[in-house]
């Protein structure tokens, strides 16, 4: 266990390592609330808030009025990346042409798709959604014969609204502003609150495509080391606002790509308040929140703004098709700002897609799908996991995502994560490789793996060949 | 007749004068090309030019094998808007509150439509592109599962490929990037050729939309002067290019918002000369460019680049239905600059918009649709400029548009087009006062009409009380 560790972190791993040495086995009930609590001398909030995490992670079930029960099967995983806190410094961001084949092999149905972040078609509703189109089609036939606002479709904002309390947010309809995509919501968010040659703070390791809008915004990045499992390091945040004049925070809170970390509440609250005490506006990200495992999905960092800095960004690529260009954002103090952007961006997001989407999420399909889509996303990390402890070389960690479908895997010493990536391609297997994820190159042991499509016979060869390739 | 005219303008203006006597009728054959090339002892090819800027100009139609008649209804238009040429200074481009509310006019449906530049729904095949869409759907019911490749669908590019020759343009379908809209076109191209601070050159009065984006990207405007008919001023253009370090210039060569201008072929040329003499690269904006009036549309500038320097954008919005937001662009030797900004900007575009309308083009159905589409534009614009002439005050100018469906209107000394905005929004009418085309405010007494809505009551009670306010 990590030093430092808090009460609920102790009583979390008390309960995992019941699992890992077999004293409690898959359906076992674990014991009460309650009863741990007076067992450990911990409060009943400690012990649920370490129940909730477990159950994030997958480890643990919640059961309606029956207590929580042992979920994952056992495996013999092995350990989960290391966390290093180095010393944030600013960094140039630089082009990085790993990317475009990264992206370019995710085009190509021949090559094992474990590179980009891609949840597989065949777990979309697109079965759904495509009758949901006839209907509406059928209903408003000139459709896209208009200008649409540059706000967007009014039913979508709506639908946006009543789900964002959900994640303990409360948005009015007239504030959200629907994006081609989430990273066109991320980009007008810097553009409203940065000039370029400014510095923004982001997680470290982070999703690229914000490496390659800082770049082509002018920005420079400060990276802040990012927990595996707890997501941003805050006192190295809190240093670099103080050595540093930071002009916007890019972080993803609920469910850190590539990490799949998930900041506890607390964190969140601190994050929101240490950004509001130096006047930093925070721009969360929020793409993956919906799949956090478990039943409910944690509060967004947002639901702590009291100040209107928090520019609250997400879309529906991961769960509803990446193809729609879907995203929204509310940008609190910046709103008039962001929409001025958006206008000038691409006047108004394309017509059908909002209307197809708005049209499912008002008939209730949404939950339903994304409780389904949750519980597949698991189980194929899961696999990934075993598969990766089978085949690659002692020394490898895997990380403990808190949902989502991508795994963050260090390789041992010495390795080399971008002529591993290579070697992949030449064999058809996209990967990512880690230093894509740092503006200063970091991550070079590291690899991200897609794991959004079914287990199959290609993916597990896949995995054989990449740990061959590894060794 | 303005001072300088060329040879062509001098016969077009003959057989123009002709008409307005009377000697002509509609219906009446003109001089075969052979005989008036005798007549006035000028060459067979400048009678030929003039009768083919009649002809897109409306007041002749091409009838095969037979020559050349009289089409439109002789109504006594008032004169057309004078050609100002003054110096061009760079200006920073100021932000324009009028433009919003021009913009939200086109969104209340209780809002006589005279603002913004939209067809009628009516006029635009709705019904055929959802009986497309549904058929899409079917065969490819995972649409929008996948990302789209950031450059857009396969499809759709081989058509816009194909449609481009009729341009005179040679253009490769992997050249084609697919965006939302022209307006992220132009946005991406101007961020591949500038950085902040510089200086773009632009027609005056120019779209407005263009100064906005100028002023999001932090980029200076120098205006030159643009005559009605003939488009930019070339000799001002030079001389801007001597004085001025220019970045870029934007441009609508083929058929210019507001003014409805179309530059001859050789003047075309000559600006893409010009420009590359400096090496400075050319943003052609064509989106009115398939409805410029009579048979065939006119070579495009990008026709005589020799150099990648002209970055060639066009979009579906004005003759399929803004909401699908798709427009393109060929950027030349600027391509993979673009498309790197197109991932960073929104990914890809939106895969529905792009099946449907690639859709549409394969089947033909396109240039069918474009010739009823320009009849009916060329016959509400006369209207509307009969209604002008009938309800304005005495001294009210009107332009001659070669296609399209907007009139530049000037109103006379003393007149406040942004006051008379305002008071025909308090009477439920829209329009698009002249400051807004212009960085640096000018054209106080000019209006954009936008006539893309089929002639109605309502429509002629709205030009009745427009005059009666302006007058």
């Amino acid at each position: 266990m990590k030093v430092g560790a808090t009460r609920y972190e102790r009583v979390a791993a008390l309960i995992e390592d019941q699992v890992q040495r077999g004293a409690l086995r898959v359906g076992d009930r674990v014991p009460s609330v309650r009863s741990l609590s007076r067992h450990q001398r911990v409060s009943v909030g400690t012990v649920l808030e370490a129940y909730v995490r477990l159950e994030a992670r997958g480890l643990l079930e919640a059961r309606p009025r029956s207590g929580f029960y042992v979920r994952v099967p056992h495996v013999d995983r092995p350990p989960e990346p290391r966390f290093r806190a180095r010393a944030a410094a600013p960094a140039p961001v630089g082009p990085a042409a790993v990317i475009v084949s990264v992206m370019e092999a995710a085009g190509n149905a021949r090559v094992v798709p474990l590179g980009a972040a891609c949840p597989s078609p065949e777990l979309l509703p697109y079965r759904a959604l495509n009758r949901f189109l006839r209907v509406a089609i059928a209903r408003n036939p000139t459709h896209s014969s208009r200008y649409e606002s540059s706000r967007g479709s009014e039913a979508l904002r709506r639908q946006i609204a009543r789900r964002a309390l959900l994640s303990g947010c409360e948005i009015a309809p007239a504030d959200v502003i629907v994006t081609c995509g989430a990273i066109e919501a991320l980009q007008l968010c810097l553009r409203a609150v940065t000039r370029p040659g400014q510095l923004v703070a982001l997680e470290s390791p982070t999703y690229f495509g914000i490496l390659q809008v800082l770049e082509a915004l002018g920005l420079r990045a400060v990276e802040i080391p990012t927990h595996p499992r707890d997501g941003l390091d805050l006192g190295r945040l809190a240093a670099a606002l103080r050595t540093h004049r930071i002009a916007a925070c890019v972080a993803m809170p609920t469910l850190q790509n590539p990490l799949g970390a998930a900041m506890p509440l607390a964190a969140k609250r601190e994050l929101v308040t240490l950004l509001a005490r130096h006047g930093v506006p925070l721009i969360e990200d929020d793409v993956y929140g919906d799949l956090v495992y478990g039943a409910t999905r944690p509060p967004a960092a947002r639901s702590f703004d009291r100040k209107g800095l928090v520019l609250y960004c997400s879309s529906f690529s991961k769960t509803l098709g990446p193809g729609f260009r879907v995203g929204w954002v509310d940008a609190g103090r910046f709103t008039t700002e962001v929409d001025r952007l958006k206008f000038m961006s691409t006047v108004a997001t394309a017509s059908l897609p909002q209307v197809v989407i708005a049209h499912f999420l008002e008939r209730g399909a949404y939950e339903r799908h994304l409780r389904r889509l949750r519980a597949a996303f698991q189980a194929q990390t899961l696999r990934m996991s075993a598969a990766i402890a089978r085949h690659f070389p002692a020394g490898t960690r895997i990380s403990r995502p808190a949902g989502g479908f991508v795994l963050w895997v260090e390789l041992p010493e010495g390795a080399d994560a971008v002529a591993l990536h290579r070697r992949a391609l030449a064999e058809s297997i996209s990967i990512s490789p880690g230093p894509i994820f740092s503006a200063a190159g970091r991550f070079q042991r590291m690899l991200r793996i897609n794991c959004g499509h079914p287990w199959s016979p290609q993916i597990e060869r896949a995995a054989a060949t990449l740990g061959r390739l590894a060794g």
